[in-house]
């Protein structure tokens, strides 16, 4: 284990966890949600969008760009639909509140929806996804982002790097869980290869331009590149209408940027769609069907002996399981300023 | 305009295919379901989903592999989510059946679903995104398909190249359409390349044992490569596990093949969710928004000066303006088919 890593039991982090949001002015019930969210990141491994966020989250907290006592609306506009209102509270509550909302309504319906406006970054997408399955929830999940994308065939950023997430409950076996950004690879891969002094693929970024670059200096001065070229470009966009443009959030251009101006609310947009599987079949009709879709694809013989087929989630479901165990790894970095923000 | 195409008038189209699909045993109102589609595709300039179609569909259906006295069976599981039997019937009979089940529930709802079962080859999905938008719902529909695909690190075809589309609305101007296969590039590329002795990007096939080619003859011995790899490969499940496994439809390798297995029902599955925009604001906020959308992305100066930058769905929306007012262009091949079976 390198130094700047450490393992730290799930429950302690959790406690320290909360203990710092409330230090940054949430009551605790919401402290509760957001370190959820924040926690079960980290056990699956995500620890990009984990308990590090608390240095950027806590900045903006501090300095006002975060609403620390938030106020969340919940209004229902049809039977399976509702609207929730974030009023500027931090990214996972508000995305937890309109978890729950959307669990209710579909329910009753057998689908529903939660459109959230008014919020910030909810951490990554898995963790809903798999509150939702462990409940026999299908779902649909998305939120838009700051821009760091060009239109297809444009020379500016002008959308973000939306995610967008669907996840398949399992009743007696592992849930199909995908949570996938619309790059190509992460910014961060750019900036270790420039770091390296090595070429990149002309596939993951264009320099300022708008062209395909194989340096990445240039790169890092142009846009990330969608997956799938214009297929990636138009699903990046189909996630802003729904989570920022249907939802009455701020969409493409309007966001605000958390880095450039994080004392101004940035109105992120996300929305749920939830599905009761339980309209659909017995417990043992779905375990039945999902663990022979999970067959069908793990039987098929490997390429490369060494590394067996992947379906979507199991990494991060290993990755949970092992670390419940053995503890999370985290950096030395975030546990310095937990226990700093929490003595 | 090649001796190979010719221009013909939407309203003969469709009177022409009316009768040919009636010839083949439908009833009239259903063939002008299953027409219907197949006209918006030409429209939209998706001509290898469109009327061309006829052949592949009639075929199946002169020898019973698809039923043209189907008996479509919609049944309500829950307010806003409705379960469709298409009865092995002509696959844009039974997605017209669904999108007109999931729209009823929707408008009632705020967000509704219809799930399908028992079909086949639904067309595009572009007309089912066109037709909910006039209507004010946004939509996400998505289908599975025969298996081109090999699993991430597997090395045989074991998923399809399974079709997802994403709709909203404008009461304004231009809806927002995406429909998007999975593949990099469609199989009749590779074939092209072989064609003409050259090779291809080792992004867009396998060899048969699942390694990435340059060679189009191995491509086509091999798998389709799924856009941006293994994202892509996570959407084609996640499709397959809403349309095919939540719909109680075959899936991954329970599908038959069209081609091998003509007189077999395919047992297609299909999921359609529509969002009634009506119950989120006024036509007038809704348009104001979209227009503002498309602005902000249409205003990045493009990157070639001639070539603008592009919103989805905009190429088949000009197109079909165009084919309306000129005549839809189709191959003298489809257009004397339906004449022989008119006659």
């Amino acid at each position: 284990m390198s130094a700047n890593i450490e393992r730290i039991k799930e429950e302690t982090l959790t406690e320290l966890g909360i203990k710092a949001f409330c230090r940054l002015g949430l009551p605790e019930n919401d402290a509760k949600d957001v370190v959820q969210v924040l926690v079960m990141a980290d056990l699956f491994g995500l620890s990009t969008h984990g308990m590090s966020r608390l240095e950027s989250y806590g900045d903006r907290l501090k300095i006002g760009g975060i609403n620390p006592k938030a106020n969340i609306q919940v209004e229902r506009v049809a039977a399976a639909m509702v609207k929730v209102d974030g009023d500027n509270g931090v990214g996972p509550l508000v995305g937890m509140h309109a978890l729950r909302a959307a669990m209710e309504v579909a329910a009753q319906c057998g689908i529903g929806i939660a459109l959230a406006r008014g919020s910030n970054h909810f951490g990554p997408i898995s963790p809903y996804l798999l509150l939702a399955a462990e409940k026999g929830f299908a779902s649909m999940i998305g939120s838009n982002a700051t821009t760091t994308i060009a239109p297809w065939g444009g020379t500016d950023a002008r959308l973000g790097n939306s995610p967008l997430g669907f996840g398949v409950p399992n009743p007696g076996g592992n849930p199909f869980l995908l949570d996938m950004a619309m790059s190509v690879v992460a910014r961060a891969k750019i900036r270790d290869a420039f770091k390296q002094g090595r070429e990149i693929p002309n596939t993951w970024g264009t320099d300022a331009k708008g062209f395909p670059t194989t340096d990445p200096k240039a790169a890092l001065d142009g846009f990330l590149m969608p997956v799938g070229g214009h297929k990636g470009y138009g699903l990046a966009l189909m996630v802003d209408l729904f989570a920022g443009l249907l939802s009455n959030a701020a969409y493409l251009t309007h966001i605000k940027s958390w880095q450039d101006a994080p004392s101004e609310p940035q109105n992120l947009g996300h929305f749920f769609v939830l599905l009761d599987t339980n309209r659909l079949g017995s417990t043992q009709w779905l375990s039945e069907r999902m663990n022979d879709f999970a067959k069908i694809l793990l039987d098929s013989p490997a390429a490369d002996p060494k590394q067996s087929v992947i379906v979507p989630g199991m990494i991060e479901l290993q990755k949970m399981q092992e670390q419940r165990k053995q503890g999370i790894l985290l950096s030395a970095d975030t546990l310095q300023l937990l226990h700093q923000m929490t003595q």
